[in-house]
């Protein structure tokens, strides 16, 4: 996407041989783009989080195999490099699956292919990940399009988002952004309502920044404030993304998206996930009941980390002292509250038989 | 309430003569009594919101008065101290209330009998707060010591609540936190998940904290979390406050609230409305289409004040530079969510029927 009309992925090979990542860290109040020169480099960024997402911390732990089989291509040197990078964030899913992938491949090659075998591996696993959004914007672009189509020419269609589902936490496109991005590049006027997403607030943070910087109009509000929107015609659709999707198409996303289905449902107004058929989890049936929320730490609650006025970041405390908090990440959204679920293949019912039928190879599979 | 083992109310006439506050713009980091001497000092204490919620205002108002008396007892000086408090909250329906009432009162009387008429006049007004308060409390109790009655002896009732709708936002007791305090007074066990309150933290700074010293056990949780823990049965019932109640039983409150009585109704939790009558306005049935509903500044969202670690009290900004944010300050939970509204005669159903056999003189009146 754009960062004040230049054109950026998440991650990218510089000229120098270095790889290339925006720190997100320092986002929204600087735009920095950090070199990873090593492996070790790579995998701080995934544990510091200057790189988030699960698609985009895949692509990062390919990069840091890459930077680690140029110093040192031996087995030994393949498996110092697995080892070090699969300890970053122990739970992420996508980033054993992208080390497995990378590992499986070269492990059989002469030690001195694997360096450039490992770049053209890291390079398709980026490439996979923006066409698999890009598809996932393009099915979503078509509801946009139909919803504009209603209206008077000219009038934006308005979409509520719940945390950052956009392209900084994928290689490029993101998934409940993708159709905003494409419907704004194609001139339909599009305006987001952006929610703060506490207590990380990747809605306030991230997704206005990126939908700011790539030109797309937005307006950040509270968490609270998306069932008024609804109550009074101010939304036309919800696009959020998911972590995890159940066979019958329950979806665990950021905590406060069951809210918004509500509202959403309750005020006719229609809620679509969109997802990268992987995040489906054909083992899974009820989400509410089978999948365990994370409890992360009080501090995301008690304390808040913003810019002061003299240009420094500061981080202050904004409960009582002694006041205990809890912390949960997720909620799930149950089926019966999603319009339908957004994914490369199409536009599919959130249904055990419509999932089934849009990814027959992967039931197929979970029931082995 | 108590403050760590001490009862306060929230305004109260000192030995010295001066009327003593608590400061709420300190809280939650510090708990500071502010002495108001002057006329000028409790037109101040409203203006910068050293008191807040209409019945703290309107008792603030009513002893702002009295300092003004003791100064100057003329009809000169009973205008002057009407007219200079009056301006302080211009939309504050309790503050020209109060003043309205000491006015009639006391402009009748010799001026050398007005400070002191004004004295028992701004007693009476905050001692019929406690009052009112203490009787909603009072039905809301039934309503506790059922639920707790049906539960293994000792385990906790969780009631969730949003926004400060405390003994720190009245005189004394609160209004949806009465039936808390009650509880606990007689040894019920009540646990409270207290809403953040985004964007001006009410929860998390005035709930947590008046919760915590006088004892109540509570979370402070995100808004976006209450529909995760009804799903999961951790909420036995919701009690919040009102700005504003139509004479059909819909409840105008802080921003957010109907996003709850979603989440309450979808999962069967009671959803009750603490409320003094009087803020009931029987002119208005439908509160979604027939409210307007106040927009705030954007500071209020753009920006977080906390404490530092050096113990400063700092403002951090947590949005981009340049992102617009809009700040509803109310919703309307329409009354079809609501299942009862605990008022000082008992809880009614949120129902033109009810509300009127419940208040008859107030239906007359606004039929006048």
């Amino acid at each position: 996407m754009k960062v004040d009309g230049n054109s950026y992925r998440t991650i990218w090979r510089a000229d120098n041989g270095s790889v290339a990542i925006i720190d997100q860290t320092r986002l929204p109040h600087a735009f920095e783009v950090v070199a990873l020169v090593t492996l070790d480099d790579a995998a701080v960024a995934i544990e510091t989080m200057q790189v988030r997402g699960a698609p985009l911390i895949g692509a990062t732990a390919a990069w840091g195999m890459v930077l680690g089989l140029e110093r040192d291509s031996s087995d030994a040197g393949l498996a110092a490099a697995y080892d070090r990078l699969v300890r970053t964030r122990p739970t992420a899913i996508n980033l054993r699956w992208a080390l497995d992938q990378v590992r499986a491949a070269l492990a059989p090659l002469p030690a001195a292919e694997r360096a450039l075998a490992a770049a053209r591996l890291a390079t398709e696993i980026a490439d996979e990940d923006v066409e698999l959004n890009a598809a996932i914007g393009r099915h979503g672009l078509d509801l946009i399009r139909t919803i504009a189509a209603d209206k008077p020419a000219g009038a934006p269609v308005r979409v509520l988002t719940h945390c950052n589902a956009g392209w900084l936490a994928t290689v490029d496109w993101g998934t409940a952004t993708a159709p905003i991005y494409m419907a704004h590049n194609e001139g339909i006027a599009v305006e987001v309502w952006v929610d703060e997403t506490r207590p990380r607030n990747q809605g306030a943070a991230l997704t206005a920044w990126e939908l700011g910087h790539h030109g797309v109009p937005h307006t950040v509000v509270p968490d609270n404030t998306g069932g008024h929107l609804m109550q009074h015609g101010l939304v036309d659709l919800v696009i959020v993304g998911t972590d995890r999707t159940t066979a019958t198409g329950d979806v665990c996303n950021k905590i406060g998206t069951y809210l918004k289905a509500l509202a959403a449902h309750d005020n006719g107004v229609p809620f679509y996930v969109a997802l990268p058929s992987p995040s489906i989890d054909f083992t899974v049936a009820d989400g509410v009941r089978e999948i365990p929320i994370e409890q992360r730490g009080a501090r995301e609650v008690t304390h808040m980390t913003g810019l002061a006025d003299d240009g420094r970041i500061e981080t202050v405390q904004i409960t009582p002292a002694g006041s205990p908090v809890a912390n949960y990440a997720f909620d799930v959204t149950p089926a019966r509250l999603v319009t339908g679920l957004i994914t490369e293949r199409g536009v599919v019912r959130a249904a055990r038989d419509a999932l089934a039928a849009a990814f027959p190879e992967r039931v197929a599979a979970a029931n082995v």
